[in-house]
């Protein structure tokens, strides 16, 4: 049984951490911490977990965390940044939910998230969890960071492309769609639903803090700089997204085998699941289920390639992911406790 | 491992039954018919289930159900009625989803479906399928009539009150409401999402052929005849039922023993979860889950009794259900498969 | 041209005056107030008023608001009531949108609220602005009481039954159902969208404010005692409300006339729309209009008359009851400013 | 009074143009037409117009039509194309709210609807109605095709870039996402409730019949060929569209004057809004309007020009378009029956 620590449990991710732990086999949840609700039973604020969970959130303490085996970052960033180095010593291995370990340029995160980064030496020597990417180097890691969401959604979609540098790097499009979850569990006016129900908008249109990270992973894939234009939009639905993905293939004639491309990268991942092409991911296909499902497309006169990628912000964008790094880095199935169907209608 | 058949498994209670059973480790899906899709691989109509099933549908063939261990009919009424004396014959068990066996008065049921029952027999040696009421003889049923979705939360919030002859039983009130997939999944404009979007109505308010049910289920707990209003509502949302009961108690001081009784009542009960007086149970906290989660209310100068109760419609009140019957009739744990917490948010 | 102040405008009831306002050919909006906003024009924070008006959020300022023909107040409870005084001295005349005036009863309005009534001679003098009921003490009054958004749906759908006698006034039941615009525009956790999409619930299920309100007005019609209880329940969508009634008729045999009765009740009234018997009124049906929309149901066996009775509660539930108030007040077209057809689909 | 006729009246563009015309001072309504629902009242199928309309809709019947001084098709592409010559040969004017006369090139027409163009002199003499282009010629004209919905937010979002040459016209992607009333209302499976709530998707992304309809356009105003690609996606709302266009500035010096050079080229326009650059347009601030409400982005290290334009789909974008056609037409003010703000929230 690996014993698990979850800092910052009271959001989205913290429920859905739990929700999917709650079923896993190999795993059991030793403490959720939150400063703010120290003492309230983890079912009282999330009915869902009823019967399913004992615990209370508890203030953080380094000597209770440090006796798990693994502990989850759900945190806003800059607070996993100050914790991971005490964890680190003590031996205990960490995935980070937050943004404080994905960009190895510290100029660019600083600039970002707004605050100078103030464990260096670990955001080197963290993995950046896409397990499609780097399987190898997280079953080593002891310190993960989980990706964000847009940017697994954005990157997974590109990547066979820019891997076989299929297209022009320097004119990637990313249009993405999110649910209303992504935006986190705060009292913002802006997220009520008499604000975002029954209406779609762009957001960050000039600017994202996805947007450094999906460049760093684009351009590690295509061995040199890319372009890319990065715009999300607000649905009014509550988990999901969906990324319309356009590059220019520099050589028409390579549609021919751009499907077969695909389905030849993503075969052995259990977790991406490329359809036929034309076909139109659904983002309710992969809700609650730890897929990423994306197909591509092609208009006529057109050398622009199309692929639709959608994900569940909250399993495969957040929880999910951070459960399959999980079970990577702990030598388990890496299906385990993530097969059940999404959750459709 | 038990040999599964679902006949008619295009609908939403189809998908749903494959949904649970994909992880289910005890039931396999040999067969699933489909008249009008027979030929179509399942996973194509319902993308969540790729990589979960090789299946496609299929013809009915009663030779091919006869072979199965339990059969689920989840199809429109009528048609349950006509197949299952040939699989009562072969030794085959059988859950069936829809109305045809829910009714043991065939006038009744006549009058509300239109059509006379064709295999009366049956319909009196089915057993309706609430395991709260009737987990002995569905044990040996060979034929399980699974409970409607509304009748499902508006019994068991009432059941406790009928049981212990608390209430008046004649002035009784169930004004329930139910997200749309409750409608199933046909060409229908009044079920559009432009229909039904923001918007708010009742329905079916002079009379829903559910109301005979529940009213059977109530007598049967009051030991005499209840007069029940029952008015449903469509709410603008893809899954979930709340029931706002209404009961006069006869005694105003046994106000104060009501939760006890309640939580008495439904203490071992493993898909029921009664909440601290004066909750307020969301359908999310049960979205994709088997629970009915229930509380009690109390107003201020009034002996109404208030019982406010969820369910998933296609799990507690459909598929999930349906399992839980397939789970006790074969010996199972009766939570075997439906473990998982609801999906919150 | 009247002239027009609005104190508190930077809710939803504040902008929803200001769309009607925006194209009322007899009113000019010469104010509107927000302490927290001050300065910011009203068309940055509602981007559908951009080119309809020019006004920014001020200080309110009692010398400015004095030389209004009519001052609305759609602010929490409790400012109105401080501020009104002055406004009457200065002759100015007041609709108050929040439950400040409402209640007779100023005990149990200082129980509800939670503050001792400051200015209770002002209390008694308000009318209690329900047109229908109230029409020619409102054109008199200086002070506008502007009834809930439940109360309204509930008493209209109420009145033909209690003002006849027809009914058991001490077993009534309202089971009511909103939108979310009706708990207002505030950064409150449980009104995200990730909290409250794709779920429904009970709330206020053991006494809501607006059941001393209800009880009032329904105490009145029936001229005595009133029993009532009443739940209100949130829906996943923004505007609307539908209240489903239950009443028992003492005289089965009134049945034959009730239909008529309700035509004959609200013939005269431009804002009252009885459906056919039977019909179902959807909230949509309602959406940015002043109508309330009703129809009535009964079942087999049973006498209890069933009313559903659909408003929105922004409009007939606020802003545009509040203006059929001022019109009725100044001598206007009771429709003046309200005549466009509710947003369908 | 102008007298109308509508052709086709039962989809949301008919009740959309009933809406409009309900308080439109100019403008009376004679007849509207639908086979299938001939003998309806048409405030029994669409209950917000109760009140407003005593029509019931009736057989097409070119003698009546011939007697209105305009007629509104709103039907499927096919119809308008057959009836038009012997309405033209009347004297009518006609206002086409359907593919028929969008496209000058009818084999194109042909290819993407299926069927040859049976009024080939028709389809050359029709003004296409996008009168922020075409104000001139819709005035004079008799015929005049109403833009798609997707065409009219995307043109208008690219025209000012193409007019001046300041982008590569052969790299043009417009993301363009939709609510589902632009699918119509039919019984359609797919566009069930149960089917798009809570899920968001492209589709057509291989191909829609608007993408040439696109073309056209921006062809016309870049004044030669331009290489576009267009893909939809459907939004969990039922009214609006967004659409995100990116496009390569040829001289990154001009960013700084393209928000003043937008600004300029609708200053006149009373339905084209152009917000602050930086600004999200939301679809919700259009709702029931007919603007086309856009804003301008730019990102960091990158020379795309981003545009976000919305519009609702049935307003602009079909019904609200068509009355401001018909107001050009007809020589009033161009604003009439059109001057409610937005529905928000």
């Amino acid at each position: 049984m690996i014993k698990i620590g979850i800092v910052g449990g009271t959001g989205y991710t913290g429920v859905e951490l739990l929700r999917i732990l709650a079923v896993h086999p190999d795993a059991e949840v030793k403490c959720i911490t939150s400063r703010s609700e120290a003492g309230m039973p983890v079912a009282d604020m999330y009915p869902n977990l009823r019967g399913h969970f004992d615990l209370a959130f508890s203030e953080p303490d380094s000597a209770v965390l440090a006796q798990c085996d693994l502990v989850f970052f759900a945190t806003p960033h800059g607070v996993a940044m100050r914790m991971v180095p005490e964890l680190m010593a003590a031996g205990v291995r960490v995935v980070d939910l937050s943004a404080d370990f994905r960009l190895k340029d510290l100029d660019v995160w600083a600039k970002w998230y707004g605050m100078p980064h103030e464990t260096p030496e670990w955001a080197q020597k963290a993995v950046y969890g896409l397990p499609e990417v780097a399987r190898d180097a997280i079953r080593q890691a002891q310190l993960v960071a989980n990706p964000g969401c847009y940017p697994t959604a954005v990157q997974l979609g590109f990547l066979p492309l820019l891997e076989q540098g299929l297209v022009d790097p320097t004119r990637l499009i990313a249009d993405a769609k999110s649910g209303a979850s992504g935006a986190g569990r705060q009292g913002n006016i802006g997220m009520l639903h008499g604000e975002i129900g029954e209406s779609f908008k762009a957001y960050g249109a000039s600017g994202h803090r996805h947007l450094p990270e999906i460049r760093q992973g684009l351009s590690l894939a295509a061995t040199g700089p890319v372009g890319v234009t990065f715009v999300p939009h607000l649905v009014p639905m509550i988990r999901g997204i969906e990324a319309t993905l356009y590059a220019e293939l520099s050589e028409p004639a390579d549609f021919d085998r751009l499907q077969a491309l695909y389905e030849e990268r993503y075969r052995a991942e259990p977790f991406v699941d490329v359809m036929p092409f034309g076909s139109h991911p659904e983002t309710r296909s992969v809700r609650g289920g730890n897929q990423c499902r994306m197909a591509l497309h092609r208009q006529e006169q057109s050398n622009v390639v199309i692929v639709s990628s959608v994900i569940d912000n909250l399993v495969k964008g957040a929880a999910g992911q951070a459960v399959q790094n999980m079970n990577i880095m702990f030598g388990l199935d890496e299906t385990q406790g993530l097969k059940a169907p999404a959750l459709l209608p």
